[in-house]
C-alpha cells in the first residue's frame, strides 16, 4: 500500500496535471493514456462536459440503450435508457412488447406541486406567531414578485405559504412551508432562492414590527424538499386474465396472474422483499432519469420515502384481480425537469428528450413511471415463472466471456451451449477450459 | 408529434441499424453522427461497453472527478467520483480538507452478512413445518456444497438458514431465510442461485418424505434482499468545538457546532427534511458506487429502507455535542463488491479501484460511507452558514454561461462579476446582455 501525502491546490491543477498526480502516485502511465482515450474528440464539447462537475479528468461511459414499442396512452415511444446493469433494458423491452397488444400503459399525473421549507427556531408560541404571519403574508408574497415573474408568466409560481408548528418534535422549531408549481423545470434553484429570500425577509419583518423576542428568530436552513408526495403520477396496465395467456409464460394466464399478484402482495407486507421489489422499479426509472439529464438521487430519495409513508416500508406497486380483470399499477411521486439543469446542456440528454419527442415535465413523469412499471412487471414475470437467474445470467454471459478473454469462436460456441444450460461464472469458465483443451 | 408504428426484431438490428431507426423517425442525421462521436476509438473496448446492457447505441458520458486528501483511519485516499451534479465533488473536497487536520474520518465495519429468501406458500402450520425443516436442515445445507465450495475457500459461504413464519401477514406465507458471507463479491448471483436451488430442493424433500399437503408447497420467488441491515459500516468525524473555529465559517466553532447539530436533529424529526438530507448523503455515496462499477439502485434502496426502520423516515446521520466534543456520524448498510459484476470489466471501474489502492469490499464500504458523511457535512455546512445557493450556483455558473453561448472573455468577466453577486440564471443572462451591448 502506498502512502499519499496531503496535496494542496489540487483543484487548480489542469486536467493533465490531475492525471499526472495520479500517475505519480497511484496508477501506471498506460492508465493515464487510457483515461485520456475517453475524452471526446471535440474539445469544446469536452470542456462543457468537464464543467458539469469539479476536478474532472475524463468521461465515465455508461451504456446508452433503447426500449422500443412502449405504448403509453395509445402513443408509441422509443425510450432511451442509461444503465450499467445487464437485463434491465431487455426486461423493459419485453414488458413493453407484452402490453403492446393488451392495451398498453395508461397514465395520469395526480399532482405537480413541489415543496420547500424555511426551517427556523424562535422563542415564541405558534398562536402568536401565526397571527403575525397571517397579517404579513401578503407583504411576504409581494416581496417575491420580481423573483417569480418569469415562472408566473409560464403558468407556475407560488401556490401556498404556511406556518407549520414543529415544536412538539424539537424545541422552538417552526417551518415556513412553500408550495410551488415549477412547470417544465425541476425547479430546485428557483425554490431554494425563494426560500432563502423568504427566511431573511420574514426576519426583517419581525424585527421591523418589534415582535416580542424577534431577536431569537434564527433560520437554521432554507431548502426545497426532495419529498414531493403532491408531485405524483400513476401508471397502470390492465387486461382480462384470459388475455394474459401467453406461450412464453409456461403457465395459464389465470395462474400467472395469481402468482404475480402474490409476489406484489408479498412486497406489500415484507420489508426485505419490498426493498428489492422497489430496487427493480428504480432500475427502470433511474435509467430514463439519467438519460434525460435529471437527478436520480432526488428521485430515489422521494420514491423510497413515499414507500415508507404509512410506517412500514412497502413495495410501490399494487395488483388486483377483480371480475377476472388483472391490474398492476404504480403511484410514483417524482420531480423532473425538461428544461434547466443539464437537460439541454448535455448533448445526449438533449438527444434523449428529442427521442422522447420533447415531452413536457408531466409527460416525462408519465414515461418514467411507465418504464418503472414495465421493469417491475418484467422482473416479477421472471421471478414467478422461470426464476430471475436464467434470464439475468444469460444477459451477463457476454460479460463473463469478455472477462475470460474468450475469442469470437469461443463466444459463439458458449452462446450456443448455454442456450439450454444455466449460466454461472464457474460453468462458463469450465466450458471455455474444455473448449481450449480440445 | 410524430406517430411511431410498432417495430419488430429491434434487438436484432445492428448498432448502426438502431441509430438508423432513430434517424428515420425521431432525430436528425446530424444527431446520428453525434451519437457515433461518443463511441470509443478502440472497437474491442467499445464492444465490451456495448455488451454490458441491451439495445445499446453509444456511451453516455458522465463526469469523472477526484476528491483528494480524504483521510480515513489515518490513511489518505484520492477518491474517484462519477456524478453529473455540480458542487458535489467540490463539497466533498472541502469536507475532506476541513477534517484533514482535525483527526480525519474514522470507520468501522459493524457487520458484513447478506440475506436472501425463498418466498413460498404452503397449507401447513409453522410448528409442523419447522420441525420438518429442522430435521432436514443438514441435508439442505449439504446439497449446496458444490455451489459454495469456491466461496467457502475464500472464507465466506452460508452463515445460517432459518424458516420464518409470515402467515400473520399473508395466508400460508413462509420464508426460508438464508444468511451468507460473500467476501469481496457483492454476491447477488451467488445468493440467487443458492436460493433457487434451496427452494426447489426443499420441495423435493417434502414430496419425498410424504409431508402432509406437500403438493401445496409453492415457491413464489427466490431472491436476495437488497436490504442488508447486517452488512453495515459506520463513519464518523469528531473534534472539540474549539477546534471547529475556522475563518471560512463566519461564526465561532461553538455556534457552528450548535447550528449544525440542530440541522441534523431537524432531519431526525422531519421527514420532508430527512429526504433531502439523505439525498445529499447519496450524492456522495452514489458517485463512488458508480465510479467503482457497483449498483447504486441497490445501495439507495438499502439505505432508504434503513432510514425508515423505526416507522418514521429519518435522516441517516446523527450528531452529538458532549463535554465540548462535536461528533457527526453515519451508520450505513450497504452491499458492495470489488470483484465480480462490472468492477473489473469496465476499464474505468477497474481504474477507480486502482486509484483506491484495490480495496477489499469492507474497505470500500468504509470509503463509501466516509464520502457520504463528507457530503453531508459539506451540505450542512453550507446550509447553516451562507445558505446552499451561494456555493451551488457559483458551481453552476459555468453551465449557465455555456448555455448562453458565452465567449471566453465573457466567461472571465462573468466569473469576476459573480464573485460578489448571487448567481441566478436571469442574473447571468442580464449580465451577458449588458456586456454584449457595450
Amino acid at each position: 500500500m502506498k502512502d499519499l501525502s496531503p496535496v494542496t491546490g489540487f483543484s487548480k491543477f489542469s486536467k493533465e496535471g490531475k492525471i499526472d498526480f495520479l500517475a505519480e502516485h497511484l496508477i501506471t502511465a498506460g492508465d493515464a493514456e487510457m483515461i485520456k482515450s475517453f475524452w471526446h474528440e471535440n474539445s469544446e464539447l469536452q470542456k462543457t462536459l468537464d464543467e458539469f462537475s469539479e476536478n474532472t479528468i475524463t468521461n465515465f461511459p455508461l451504456p446508452f440503450g433503447l426500449v422500443p414499442n412502449l405504448k403509453i396512452n395509445e402513443k408509441l415511444y422509443c425510450v432511451p435508457m442509461v444503465i450499467e446493469e445487464s437485463s434491465v433494458v431487455a426486461a423493459c423491452a419485453n414488458s413493453a412488447k407484452f402490453w403492446l397488444n393488451r392495451g398498453g400503459y395508461t397514465t395520469e399525473v395526480l399532482g405537480s406541486t413541489k415543496i420547500g421549507h424555511v426551517h427556523f427556531q424562535m422563542d415564541t408560541t405558534y398562536e402568536t406567531l401565526n397571527s403575525f404571519f397571517t397579517g404579513h403574508k401578503d407583504r411576504i408574497l409581494n416581496s417575491t414578485i420580481e423573483m417569480t415573474k418569469n415562472m408566473d408568466s409560464r403558468g407556475g409560481g407560488i401556490k401556498s405559504l404556511k406556518l407549520i408548528d414543529k415544536t412538539a418534535s424539537l424545541e422552538n422549531y417552526f417551518q415556513l412551508e412553500l408550495e410551488v408549481e415549477t412547470c417544465d423545470a425541476m425547479g430546485a434553484n428557483f425554490i431554494n432562492s425563494l426560500l432563502e429570500h423568504i427566511g431573511k425577509y420574514f426576519g426583517e419583518l419581525l424585527e421591523e414590527s418589534n415582535y416580542q423576542n424577534s431577536n431569537s428568530y434564527e433560520v437554521i436552513m432554507a431548502i426545497l424538499s426532495n419529498y414531493t408526495p403532491n408531485c405524483i403520477v400513476r401508471s397502470q396496465v390492465s387486461c382480462s386474465v384470459d388475455e394474459l395467456n401467453d406461450p412464453s409464460l409456461g403457465m395459464s394466464g389465470v395462474e400467472f396472474a395469481k402468482r404475480l399478484k402474490t409476489a406484489v402482495d408479498i412486497a406489500r407486507v415484507d420489508t426485505y422483499r419490498a426493498t428489492t421489489h422497489n430496487k427493480g422499479i428504480f432500475n427502470g426509472i433511474d435509467s430514463v432519469i439519467l438519460a434525460t439529464g435529471n437527478d436520480f438521487r432526488a428521485v430515489e430519495a422521494c420514491g423510497h420515502t413515499y414507500a415508507a409513508r404509512d410506517g412500514q416500508y412497502r413495495g410501490l406497486t399494487k395488483c388486483s384481480i377483480e371480475n377476472k380483470i388483472f391490474t398492476l399499477w404504480l403511484d410514483l411521486p417524482l420531480a423532473v425537469g425538461t428544461v434547466g439543469g443539464l437537460t439541454k446542456l448535455h448533448p445526449l440528454s438533449k438527444l434523449s428528450l428529442e427521442i422522447l419527442q420533447n415531452p413536457s415535465a408531466n409527460r416525462l413523469m408519465e414515461i418514467v413511471a411507465s418504464v418503472g412499471l414495465a421493469q417491475n412487471f418484467g422482473a416479477l414475470r421472471s421471478l414467478v415463472t422461470t426464476g430471475i437467474q436464467k434470464g439475468h445470467m444469460k444477459m451477463h454471459l457476454m460479460n463473463i466471456l469478455n472477462q475470460l478473454g474468450a475469442s469470437e469462436t469461443e463466444c459463439i460456441l458458449a452462446k450456443k451451449f448455454f442456450e439450454k444450460e444455466t449460466v454461472s461464472f464457474n460453468g462458463v469458465r469450465d466450458f471455455i477450459s474444455r473448449v481450449r483443451e480440445n
